[in-house]
């Protein structure tokens, strides 16, 4: 069995969803998984000196037209959100805490939620927002707000951060092929062919 | 006529580089010409407090091993120089230099000093190798060495450097097609549609 495709991301990236959005595709042409990882990129900014791309000096008015014209470019529907960027804490643990459900549903969950963000720019930030979101996938929303504020759940999603920033992630999305690492949905094209030569 | 492609970049930027190395073809597909915009980074850098890729956290590690992969991925001549980077005022001259003569050699002259840097490692960083590299095209080395510490000629590519900082330019390549701007080789494929469809 292959390896799964580890995706690195954060629920408040454009880049993460436009990349979320095509990365199963191409897993599954090549027979294989994704590894759904969501980051805090805060943690990041604070060791890269970096911050939320639409804040910095010259490059904040240029992505954000960037963003809005690969939305079009890739024709994946999209909204610019207000307000941007949140805290991602809410949606993050949510995955932590599917994963621990079992895989099935994480994918789905994923999606759902850069969705209602990123189209119908809802505020995931919310435990309640979330909580609403993953509902039609079958989640007690009581039961998932009780998730969100676990101890053990809080931990395990800074425990995952530490390790993204330990092998080197510093944006989203980031992507790792059997050890080869990809940032930015931009390289999904040298990841396809990662996959099917297996290096080059 | 269709307005010029303006191509902004630095000549110690792997990836203005491989723009450099495509553009070109794209632009005389679309019946456009290429504006070869040599600009100074390290300008840029003052303002977005960012620095060359190489010497950041995190991002420089993986920098260096994605530009070695993007060359490949391209088939794109690539070696990694040293030392890297350079100060590129003595080439950045050199082209504002031949544009006063004349646009016949511009695009030979920035191709042939990319390759003299990103190939065969030579350090055009000093006036004596940036007229060596440039004399094949027919320029006296004498000549050029001294059109390069005239103060006109400084003048002007600090003043095309703050040009190209007030139109939000802040890294390399950037590349304007009818006041529409993109960064990044990796944004070719957007620059090709743009040219095609007359935006999107």
């Amino acid at each position: 069995m292959a390896a799964p495709i580890d995706f690195y991301f954060d629920f408040s990236s454009p880049y993460g969803y436009f990349g979320a959005t095509r990365i199963s595709t191409l897993a599954k042409k090549y027979g294989r998984t994704v590894s759904w990882r969501p980051t805090l990129l805060g943690a990041v900014f604070k060791i890269t000196g970096s911050g939320p791309l639409p804040t910095l000096p010259l490059k904040g008015p240029y992505s954000k037209r960037d963003m809005l014209r690969t939305a079009r470019y890739l024709d994946i529907p999209f909204n610019f959100p207000d307000p941007f960027p949140i805290s991602t804490q809410a949606p993050a643990r949510a995955v932590y805490w599917l994963e621990q459900q079992g895989p099935q549903q994480i994918e789905s969950a994923v999606l759902a939620l850069y969705r209602a963000y990123f189209v119908d720019g809802k505020d995931i930030s919310s435990p309640e927002v979330t909580a609403a979101v993953l509902a039609p996938l079958g989640f007690e929303p009581a039961k998932m707000i009780a998730a969100l504020g676990d101890p053990a759940i809080k931990e395990r999603l800074k425990q995952q951060t530490t390790t993204a920033i330990d092998r080197g992630v510093f944006g989203s999305p980031y992507i790792v092929v059997d050890d080869e690492p990809f940032w930015g949905h931009d390289r999904l094209d040298q990841v396809e062919r990662w996959l099917a030569q297996g290096g080059f």
